[in-house]
């Protein structure tokens, strides 16, 4: 690129009333997905996150597992098995959840935004009773095995972290109150309850699309608000559908706890930084009916 | 300009090591000359300052008097006696620079300040005791009326400010030790003093010029760092000539308390912001022997 | 005075339940009139100041311009018009309050608690953004120029500089909500609503009279307290007239904010010390309903 | 008195420099002699100390016993033997003390300062380790009971109520390092060691003599001032002699320990007052050589 | 005793869930009777408080006078008159309790704790004016002298000796808000009403009982619980009879103003730690209806 | 265990002495060997740390990993290679390594501590940049592969982490100053360092030996104390010898840096309580020559 300098302040001061809008708010991302995959994606997201966390925005990371949970099952032999096409979480699997989510993914987050000068403490939901769970079922009461449903969320934990300066970076295994082992918990939901228990501003949940997509074949279609009365529509209509769904119930259940959710394209670089430092915004917004 | 939105986030992301060396940090800047005449320019430096504030650095603003003095003097009808280059300040002159200095430029500042997102409180010399000083004298002894020399800083007063959150906006008006009224003081040696006094990691001085040039009529000629033991040496090649004796006097004398000290181009948009945030770097920097 | 020690001992002594009745409350003095324009009573008001100040009393100053305004407009050669008996305020003229109220006035007064023993910080409505204000309009919609309404206090400012062991002393120029320019606030109304945004104990008035009169012409015929109740047949008898009928109005208003409201004549020496500090009281006093 | 309330607050204004020069500091007084016999001499001396608490100044009150002492000592058939002159303390009168001192002399005078508006804490040296102390002997090895030397101040504890906005009342009894019981300590010794262990800045000795007099039968013949390496001359001259040898070691140790320290005439009603806050000054002044 | 090192671990490891519970609670200790008289049991108690102390619980230890009162009294030849089985409390007898409760237990038991290891600061009522009473009367208005009835606790002398970290150790003699001198107060009431003000956790009354029996004469017809709506039927039947009956009554109105609380017997060694630290529990506990 | 009430309290009260000389202390366990192995011994070292935790003592608990990772290398059927007897830690096992320590049995201690009533949060040395490391290389230059040497221990975050009331829970995986990845390190190594950047005063070694015995086959040849300055001549005379070398090494270096370290018998039930709350002491300790 060649911007001139002067250009390039410009560019810096459009930035300031979106930096003075979040100042001292906090802002809790969800990131999993395509953004995790890449390495100059990876890159973009961790420099997102710490230049904002040194405009004073307290960001809180909450990830999800990508291809390493994969891997580790792949490589110690372990076959899945599927019920209701969500997969079955024996004990074992559990385990390999903890120690890929909590152990790899989330301690190499930490140490990359550590790399990017910032300072991050990683945790899960075990770390001074974060995430309290119980076993779920659903309304046929099917057994998915170590599969969690969030029962608390302890706020003060992640708040203690950020009040000493930290970046709090969450993976979602959670303590079982009902058992000895620990739940592995869906990482939308749990962003999206840990947001709600923060009272955050912001809910960003970086994901593989463009955002709601009236035809999902055409990016020109997205929808870039939605207000919470108007999913039962979109669903009957089936613009929303399939793997938006659960994304989508997560979204209103923010909005509905006072968080301003948004669903953007993590395979577009410094995503974030686009969303909530310029004027445009991508992707789709949910707000209150 | 029609940049890309991503472009747009990458040069925030270029500025982020820039942040983070100078977080937490305290920068005095001097404002004056032209930067202080043009709306566009002062807006830029405002927008500048409350954007490194916003970014966790401690900026005190020091400005000088600008062209206001001389509208209030005319209107009011006095004129200006001169010894040795320099105004007389008698008693009214003095209370002119008080009302000018502490009352219009700094109000107006502190309150362009607060339009454009910042939170700002005027200070001049006498508030909390902050500069106290004595008639000035020069070898000859010559009398120049209510222009004083420092004496003492009072830091703690600044740093109330900032401790509060504020940005600190001061005029250089001196609580007189040794007589009933105020002193007026140079506004460049002020800044010097009082960036020392905060232990201030730099001192930025807005000039109307492009720096310390070789040639003077040619701004590629510029010297972009010079060691405090070079100065001599280049006052004798006479590179260092008239009104820039001064302004390189005051560097040296902060850069012996131990403040990193830049002459950067006030008539260039944005000048602190380049200076602060991006590789290159304009203007003159001194730098300790 | 020829007093021996232990009598003035006791003097002191008389001040001790007084002292522990306003310990760590807030009390706000508006300062004007005469009691600015002479030497000897400035020394006391600010004696008086200070002295309260060291007792553990929160003394905020808010003054008004006292002649400092006309002699800088009369230097200017700038006539005032009037309308309805008010000056009209012109850009130039705001301006000069500006200049005059906030330089001149407000950093002298900062600068003789500062010789006096005290620590002040000056500030005017702009710094921090503690007064917004709208421009004044009456019923008949006369434009009276840069006149302001009050619109809100940010009474953080004041407690910021409190807080941190400094006197506020306050000039009445306001940030204008809806212009770019400054607002000329009357001080008596602003006064009452920083005491009432303080949850102040006291507002005292210092005026060029003995309190409220029964007969104008006989001092004797003080009325020492008005319940606000009285008020208005006070003003149908024609007790209350003239220059007075603001000035009450500005005390019901600050007594219906919670706050108690006293008119005290500046013109005596001490004064404030004589109201606060021994069982007598001076003026008139304004209690609620 | 008729004296006009202008010159009430001219008395109150006459005390505003000193009020500022002890404002925060810590004077610690030592309470004793007829300034504690007399109803009237005690009601002023707790005005003194609530007025100066209430004016930011940390008093701490060290008292001895007074006749309450030998008051219950007769009543329960007690007699005294003496040693040198001192009285032998066995453990019985030991446990006297530390009755009358800690329990009624010492809760009294707190009580009577609450009545008096002011906030105080009774300590003893047994009080979180307050005074520790060994048997004391003299040169002779004389035993004299349970008479202790000092061995250590815990000024913390002092601090600690202080702190909290109490005045603290001392008893001088203290722990026993080498024993099970109490000692007795001298309570002037006690008050200039507690000076020291405070940094304060004055220790004044209310005492039943006018001051240090070169003709004891000649008040006028008051030494205002005496410098630390005059004392031996003194004594040497016979003019510090008997009673007053003891006092003035105190307060040369407290001198030498960074204390300004006064011998004053308790007899007087106010006479701390007086001392500290007018011009004057009463008593004999230690100072450093 | 011995108990192998393992067994020893295995005996503290027992007491965690109790210190847990427990931990940063308040615990008021009522101590009298009994175990005030043993050495003994005296070092017990101190031994339980401190170590209570030193794991996070808040102690506040309430002392009655024991026979160190008739002591006193005796050695004066001072007669006691009774009146309805309560001894008459005159000037004098107040002033003994003063000497005695604040000044000789009080103190003793602040020493003990310290050489203990604890750190304690003993307080009587006056001080900071922590209890204020008014004459006790009864329904015949017989006069019983110096004795009171509490009018007000301030809690907060006390929370700032926790807040500092001294375990606070109280005689129960008031500040008399109707007289100049001091109440006797029933240490069982005060203890009752500080627990109340502290919104203490439990109240503690150590007696020279077991409990509540139902057969004075058989240990083994302990009651462990009684409700506050059983004592009407207790004291009916005549379980609950003679000095009984007041000390019920003050543990009724404790467990009325929120404290869960105890009977328990103080003449079993260490009977604190083994009722708080402990499954069994031993003596009373009375709860809420 | 038949023993009376009575009796367990007196154990409770021998603590005592103990519980407060580490009152506010910081202690370092290092916890690994067969004390992990057994559930038995795992639940008694929680309930210790937690236990000590209660009553003020700050605990950080340093793990090693056990048997946990050699299951997960045979699971995804890694060969392990060796060199000088020593593993070489391929990229493959250093990120194994993660997992397992900071992902399984760190989040399983700190779970575990969480339902034995404590708090905690599981760090590694990623986190705030705990831990930093470069490549290890011996004498000869060996390539382990990612094996790290401590480069630098930042306390600070451990510090927070204290602040905040949690347990830190430490697994001894550090960031890679020189290279992308992490670096395993030694716990005992680590441990110490920690210790030494916490001024810790105790280290406790959890082994599988009574401590350095004289005769390794006779556990009643324990040396219970060792000078430094011993060490040269145990180790010449084979005493120390074999896998007890390194241990003793980072007892030499915890010692050299200001800690008193302990070797204690991790398979001994409680063994922490017992060394650190009980008079006998068990194991082998350190002391500064």
């Amino acid at each position: 690129m060649s911007i001139r300098n002067e250009d390039k302040a410009s560019i810096l001061i459009e930035a300031l009333p979106y930096i003075q809008k979040y100042h001292e708010k906090t802002i809790v991302i969800k990131y999993g997905g395509n953004a995790m995959l890449s390495d100059e994606l990876r890159d973009a997201v961790i420099s997102d996150i710490v230049l904002l966390s040194l405009t004073g925005i307290n960001v809180v990371l909450v990830h999800g597992g990508g291809p390493d949970m994969n891997d580790l099952l792949k490589k110690i032999g372990k076959k899945s098995e599927f019920i209701n096409g969500l997969r079955y979480t024996d004990e074992e699997t559990a385990e390999v959840a903890l120690m890929v989510l909590a152990g790899k993914t989330n301690k190499q987050l930490v140490d990359k935004i550590g790399r990017t000068g910032g300072r991050a403490i990683g945790l899960c939901g075990l770390d001074g009773g974060l995430i309290k769970a119980t076993r779920h079922t659903d309304a046929e009461g099917t057994d998915y095995g170590f599969v969690g449903d969030i029962v608390s969320i302890n706020a003060k934990v992640i708040e203690d972290v950020i009040h000493r300066g930290y970046i709090p970076v969450i993976s979602t295994v959670a303590h079982a109150e009902d058992a000895s082992g620990v739940y592995n918990i869906n990482a939308d939901t749990a962003a999206a309850e840990i947001a709600v228990a923060l009272k955050a501003e912001n809910l960003i949940l970086l994901t593989d699309t463009v955002g709601v997509l009236r035809d999902p074949k055409d990016p020109s279609t997205l929808i870039s608000e939605i207000c919470t009365d108007e999913v039962d529509g979109l669903r009957a209509e089936g613009v929303i559908s399939g793997g938006m769904i659960p994304k989508v119930e997560c979204c209103v259940s923010a909005v509905n706890g006072g968080v301003k959710t948004f669903i953007i394209d993590g395979r577009i670089k410094h995503s974030i930084l686009i969303e909530m430092l310029s004027e445009e915004g991508i992707g789709t917004m949910f707000t209150k009916a």
